[in-house]
């Protein structure tokens, strides 16, 4: 079939290596020994060095510590409120890495659809029902909402939690449909052939 | 991760392939020798015979028909349609066919995502945008928006095809949300695998 | 007063009954001489006629079928939705239909505008409830719809037929719309002198 | 078909006219003489007689006053605005009353469920469309808006009729929905054997 | 900071006062003599005498009226409506009268921002969810958020009112986003400095 | 008027001062002797310190840094796309440093409302256009949006910081709606008095 060119990383282009802050470029030389190649949002946001301190900084206080939601619970979080702000870098990326860490071919596709017919847990399934309604109508959340989590055993941390991860994606979702971030071909295929036991 | 128990096929469950009319099962296991498997709204709609018929006659008679738009063109409206409905089986099942007929391994999760973002030519985009207009608000579709299909060589006869298309998938989209129609797991992995050139 | 030249019936053109396959001419002079009109759908459709077949028996199958809804009930889901999705053609046919087969001059112009507040019996808000859910949100039914509707009496079957109702009626509108389809002049004052009792 | 019992009039029922002040019983009286029925929306606000004085003394002041926009023109604003906002009460009486107006048994149900596909010139759609969006989303309008009008003839007095009807209407739909107001049964058949030259 | 130059009050202008009818003029000069300053809205709407008179007692029907809601609810009422409906002038000048009525100098930006997070008493927050739901979906209504209100100690009477002005203002909001009128300076400061107890 | 109790800062707490890690203590007090009190959202987030310090370094980038849009620019776009969003505390807070920092009492009040038709420049009024577009729909930015800025004078570089604010703020308002951050009583007065030249 006849398709576009391939289009660029970014609307904005995107910085070279060696002409990066030595922080940045450790960081993003890090994530490609890890996972192979350099997701495309590093490059994107690297010609904005503050901002790209901030961003991940504020990503990693969120994704990467220790304790609370599980790490596939948090990458459910990314991709189902990604899917409803429609961003194509946020839902493949995460896509895949929610197929990794939950060790499910199936689940990340299925949540950035439709999370409401998705193969979840009833907790899973109140854990995204807040992530969306922050997403979606933050200003009608209540004392109800935070109800409805605790009945499944989530505490009032993990609230922030679900909320808070919400809205740094409000965020980068809208990031990167501004700059039509593409997200790299790598991350389609990533965990897909993980079977279920 | 603990995940959901497999859940049914559909809420309203399968017939037994020896219990249905002949032309039906016929129909099913000619699928089931070319595909390898049976796509589940096969199962799910054979309970209800005439409906089946019907269903897959109008089917055929949109995306099986010689001439007009492409197979693979097809495909790019029943995802991006089935996208904006919601509907796990459309996406995921076609999806998986967009793949293998586009020989394209990315451009169906672009689209069910974002059309506005894919990697798509302008032909492509404007066949989506108004594939899109037919499907979130038909009332609205008036001759500016065939003009804007025509100045990129579609023929009235092709007009007729997207927006049927998208009306064909407005109907099955709501068919399988209502019956909460599980896709195959064999659809999420399907063409991925083929490269670009 | 002023007004449009009168519009063509479909701005696609219809064929002539002459020039159609036998099966379709003869299935548009069945409905003739019981209607003493031609509803334009039929005309308008005829030109693809793989399509009409598949389009009629699917209508058939949902609308004609022995059993189950009524035929009136049946009439109020069309004109529920197509109200709820701005289509000129289904809600002006099929509340001339709904008026005579319900013996209810009035139940359809309430239906089309607001059923909420329609001269509703609580098990018909019901079912039109969950057709105007179908319609608008099929992404979103859920086991708690279908109790709902068990508690007015509808069987699991009656459950699929008010959603495929909704569903194919989902697809005529977007068709209708897409070609213009013009209702006949005759709909609009059918069944209206009939008097409650 | 077995259906509702008849309903009220209104949630809030309706005075005796022995009971209102003289004025407004004279008005009552005048408009049943005139219609040969008292049209509900009296009875239902006659029980607020000052709220019943500066509702028909607005109503006349936009609908009967001499010059501007014919009276036609006036009902399908009310027809059409009234239909987006799902009011039963003013799309069936002012639907009545422009099939009777405009002399033409269609246009009102047209309006009704589409204006954008009714059979308008394109005059009255460049008004309908104003009119719509005063009700929808007046926020928006701007000077492009007036701009639109004036190219079909329309006054800058024109358009203020035509946002003040749309408004005062805002206003009854929300009344009439909030108290249930029923139409009379008189109004679904006024008009309707009209033909048109 | 450059800013547009100072736009007119109205995009009808306004009339001299020596030039209208002398009940008018009356209102004016009362209102000025009480506020220190004539309120845009009476200079917009005095070039049609006879809309201005309707409008303004039937104003006044509802807002100044004896017994039933208090005056600070009523205002509450149109500056939440107001909000939802974007409309400046209703805003600001309202804003500015339910800081003076309540004799809080906060209630009235909260409110017209998010109701729902505003510092609200329970029934103040029933009162208003009832309000919006007149202002934004009254097709909707129903015998429950009726009984909402009652538990809140609300009369039938007081729903009524409560509808009213939701609904009068619905119109006033879209009258005044269609001329683009301008609040006066004056209300931005008015009651800002009462303190609460 | 009876009004609710005063609510507390946020639904979760705030940390004593001398519990903080220093810097955070440090920042806080600095903010205080800048403004005389400490606005809450630095208390409110100061309980999970990691993600204070990266929401703050993100937030200076964006508005603290040299060059670029200026800083009242940059107000105009968190208090428009703010309350988009119905959050109070950045409407309110922003809205006080917006009237300081544009040396214009009423700017904030009409942008919180309606941007559309506020005291505005043409090129204020296409930035905050596409601010809300970031805000309510990125995934349809395209670049029509781009050059409709450039037509007014922005760079490139100015579309980022935009955008960039846009995002960060759809963040910041789902954290303060999700935890009921109230803004300070400080806040609603501050730059009022200010006259415009």
């Amino acid at each position: 079939m006849t398709t576009a060119a391939m289009p660029p990383i970014s609307r904005y282009g995107v910085p070279r290596l060696e002409d990066l802050p030595a922080d940045i470029r450790d960081r993003i030389v890090a994530v490609q020994e890890k996972a192979g190649f350099i997701p495309n949002v590093f490059l994107a946001l690297a010609r904005r060095p503050d901002e790209f301190r901030a961003f991940f900084a504020y990503h990693d206080a969120l994704m990467e510590k220790e304790g609370g939601l599980t790490r596939p619970e948090r990458e459910m979080i990314v991709v189902a409120t990604s899917g409803a702000n429609h961003c194509h870098y946020c839902v493949i990326a995460h896509g895949a890495i929610l197929r990794i860490r939950a060790k499910h071919p199936l689940l990340a596709d299925q949540i950035a659809i439709n999370h409401r017919k998705a193969d979840l847990t009833p907790r899973h399934r109140a854990m995204l029902d807040f992530a969306m309604k922050v997403c979606e109508q933050s200003h009608r959340t209540d004392e109800a909402d935070i109800a409805a989590l605790k009945a499944h055993g989530f505490s009032d941390e993990d609230v922030w939690d679900i909320g808070a991860i919400a809205a740094f994606f409000a965020m980068s979702n809208r990031l990167t449909n501004m700059m039509n971030l593409r997200p790299n071909d790598e991350f389609y295929l990533m965990g897909r052939e993980v079977r279920r036991a």
